[in-house]
């Protein structure tokens, strides 16, 4: 079972049909393999050992019985803590949560995850209410980077990233408010798949804001990250937010290569906000996909602003009757950001709202030349855990809020996602967004692929001791 | 000419398709009757006297061809000065508009009519910015009430509602924010339609509040309302409140009587704030119907303050650049309100949102047991211009903010609603809401038309001299 970071999501599957290994070898192996490196990553808070055996056994008994196996049998996975899983406390990262009683019944994703084979190794760490890009968690300490464990993780994600860089789970799932798949995935060097606003459910996720949140995939590779997200489609009635939008394809049209893909690079702001080492894995990534071409979005800056004020409302509100009650217990990295948030005037979150809608129909004529638009997802590789700052376009900058300022406004905008690695000149990671038009997440993924095939995203994972 | 104001819709088309009258006499005695009442009503801000004419010409040359007529071809309309009306200055009651430039098209809603053959008079005076119930405008003075003109007309449609009840126009056009229709149809002693949230296109018109703003037909019968309500449906791709919802039925069945309908009163907060005379109308209407039973909408008051919270933040954020540039042309009656609306604080904001959308899915299991509920459209008939207060339920409360005390919580909830018009003890009329689950106007409609058949609704113009 040493091999079992380095096999894909449809060896392992294969694996277990074959009856090379049992779905109870996978588990257990993981669960020690979890054991030995999560005291050096923290990237667990919780291990659903139990669980993680009794759906082993479930799947080993289909076999026995030579009964057809579900599509994702047999594969490791985590969630981030935001996610409920049933029997456990869903913490969000918050100490504030740590009595709460535990969840009744399994999120909507989780269930499908469960029907659809796959192993809950438990729950990952992630900044406190999601509301941070660094996972440096007051509480619950922080994610270290499996790739050099002195830096960040990102966040708020961090734990969903680790866990999958290390290749101690095939992948993980994540939330992405204003750039939480997208940031770890980029500072840890995997992909991250943030799907379009609305296209998956949040039914039994812990919500910082319902304007902003999704959820979405975090993988080694696009072809494992497909079939998660492919086990992650269908509507759910229950969701608001989700009910009533476009089904849209379900497993994407792989192995076309860069071909028929109309691919641009996003200039001006996006240009500007990151570092050398970030523009030339830009660069490397642009030639790949033959994105000579520049794109601009004017009012990326101003989106950014207005993602600002929609989660510090949203975000303020949600949390204003514990801040009333209980302010001791808050992260004190994000107590007065929140108090703050929800004194915010009523105009600046109404304005913030109808920008969104302007800007989504200003964005559309893009689309009409690329298919995909091309932009770094973190302004460098992952900083030093306690960094405070760091200096971007000759301007010093708080690593916490703007590791997150080329995601941001992209999320606002609610379009869809494909974050994939590169190694930067300095060896760590550093990850480029692979933007679609609305409900086009196969294009995304196809572009993910064709940098695969070409070999300019590889992703091993890295040993943690 | 002198029974226009006795004929229905359908008695001024077949007048004019059998050649017993011209358009140019129709549109004729109609500018003749508006010149001669208006200065005692101040229901007309601008007439339209041109285009109406040219209007009846196109008709007439249509007729002298023996070409088909559209419905509503020859039939007399004004609109609220808040519609576009391609080369008019649009003012929505604002002095700060009196130099702004002439539209250069008509809304949505008028060219529909236009395309139908009805024949513009010109737009009908309102509260500013559709903020107020009683159409006291301080810049363009209040509009009397036909039926006693020491009386308000209600608002803040209160132009459309008097030139309908006065018998100048045969139907009007008003837009309802939080009773904006139905509180001066109420008071004229007319029928007012504010259809589900949604339904009817709102482009070309000035916005108040986004989240709220209905726009609907005001008329003397049920079936001149439901001829200009057919009118009016379709889908308008520009508005993005409108797009994708379902079209419903259009001209509904009428004729049916009550038979079929399961009807209610709404109880509580409906039943304790209105005065006797109002409680005595109601109790008639609700005989008519059958509505022995009670039905209770706990949240009504919780409504209420939420549909003040949106109104005040969209329609103070609407306004403040205005504000800060120009205050002095602020109407005096709303400045302050304005003000404050923009400065609340988003959570509150944020909160009344999420009650909107968790009271719009409580009221659905009340139509399940019926099909119309029924509540009085204002706590009492038309107060005297200028009155401060009035006594309803032992408190002493503001006119120009509690006329709309029973309107507001429905609106809030998009529900659709006609509201019919019963004379109360006093001789003034009181309006009563005929209130369907979403998107069934057409049940509304049905309940109205079967009040008219029991003659326990029946309309008559006021004559002004």
């Amino acid at each position: 079972m040493d091999t079992l970071a380095s096999l894909s999501i449809a060896e392992i599957t294969g694996s277990l049909a074959a009856g090379e290994v049992s779905a109870r070898d996978i588990a257990r192996a993981t669960l020690d393999a979890i054991d030995a490196a999560n005291p050096a990553l923290n990237a667990w808070t919780h291990v659903t050992a139990n669980r993680m055996l009794n759906e082993a056994d479930a799947l080993d008994t289909l076999r026995q019985r030579h009964a057809p196996l579900p599509p994702l049998a047999g594969v490791p996975y985590g969630v981030k803590n935001l996610f409920d899983v049933a029997g456990e406390t869903t913490l969000a990262g918050a100490s504030l949560y740590s009595e709460r009683p535990p969840a009744r019944q399994d999120a909507w994703a989780v269930a499908k995850l469960a029907g659809s084979g796959a192993m809950l190794s438990g729950m990952l760490n992630m900044d406190a209410y999601a509301y941070g890009f660094t996972t440096e968690n007051s509480h619950y300490g922080v994610t270290r980077n499996p790739r050099d464990l002195t830096r960040i993780a990102g966040g708020s994600s961090g734990g969903s990233a680790a866990a999958v860089a290390a290749g101690l789970v095939k992948f993980s799932l994540g939330s992405d408010t204003n750039g939480s798949i997208r940031v770890p995935s980029s500072l840890c060097g995997i992909l991250g798949l943030k799907p379009t606003f609305g296209r998956l459910s949040r039914s039994g996720t812990h919500p910082f804001v319902a304007s902003l949140d999704h959820i979405g995939p975090m993988a080694l590779c696009c072809e494992d990250l497909s079939a998660v997200y492919d086990a992650l489609l269908g509507i759910d009635r229950e969701d608001g937010f989700q009910a009533d939008r476009p089904t849209g394809p379900t497993l994407p049209l792989l192995g076309r290569g860069q071909e028929g893909l109309r691919c641009a690079v996003l200039g001006g702001y996006f240009r500007d906000w990151c570092d050398a080492e970030t523009t030339h894995a830009l660069d490397t990534v642009a030639r790949a996909l033959e994105a000579g071409d520049e794109a601009i979005f004017p009012d990326a800056a101003l989106a950014r602003s207005a993602a600002f004020i929609l989660s510090a409302s949203e975000g303020g509100n949600r949390y204003l009757p514990a801040l009333r009650r209980e302010p001791e217990r808050f992260e004190p990295l994000s107590r007065e950001r929140l108090l703050a948030g929800a004194m915010i005037p009523s105009a600046w979150y109404i304005q913030a709202q109808r920008l969104r809608r302007y800007l989504r129909e200003q964005i559309q004529p893009l689309f009409q030349h690329w298919d995909i638009l091309l932009a770094p997802a973190t302004p460098c590789s992952a900083t030093l855990i306690g960094q405070e700052n760091f200096t971007i376009n000759g301007q010093e900058l708080p690593v916490r809020a703007s590791m997150g300022m080329l995601t941001q406004p992209i999320s606002f905008l609610g379009l869809p996602v494909v974050t994939v690695p590169v190694n930067s000149l300095g060896g760590m990671p550093v990850g480029l967004q692979l933007i679609a038009p609305p409900w086009r997440e196969d294009l995304c993924l196809r572009a993910a692929r064709a940098l695969e095939q070409s070999g300019v995203v590889k992703v091993t994972t890295a040993r943690v001791k």
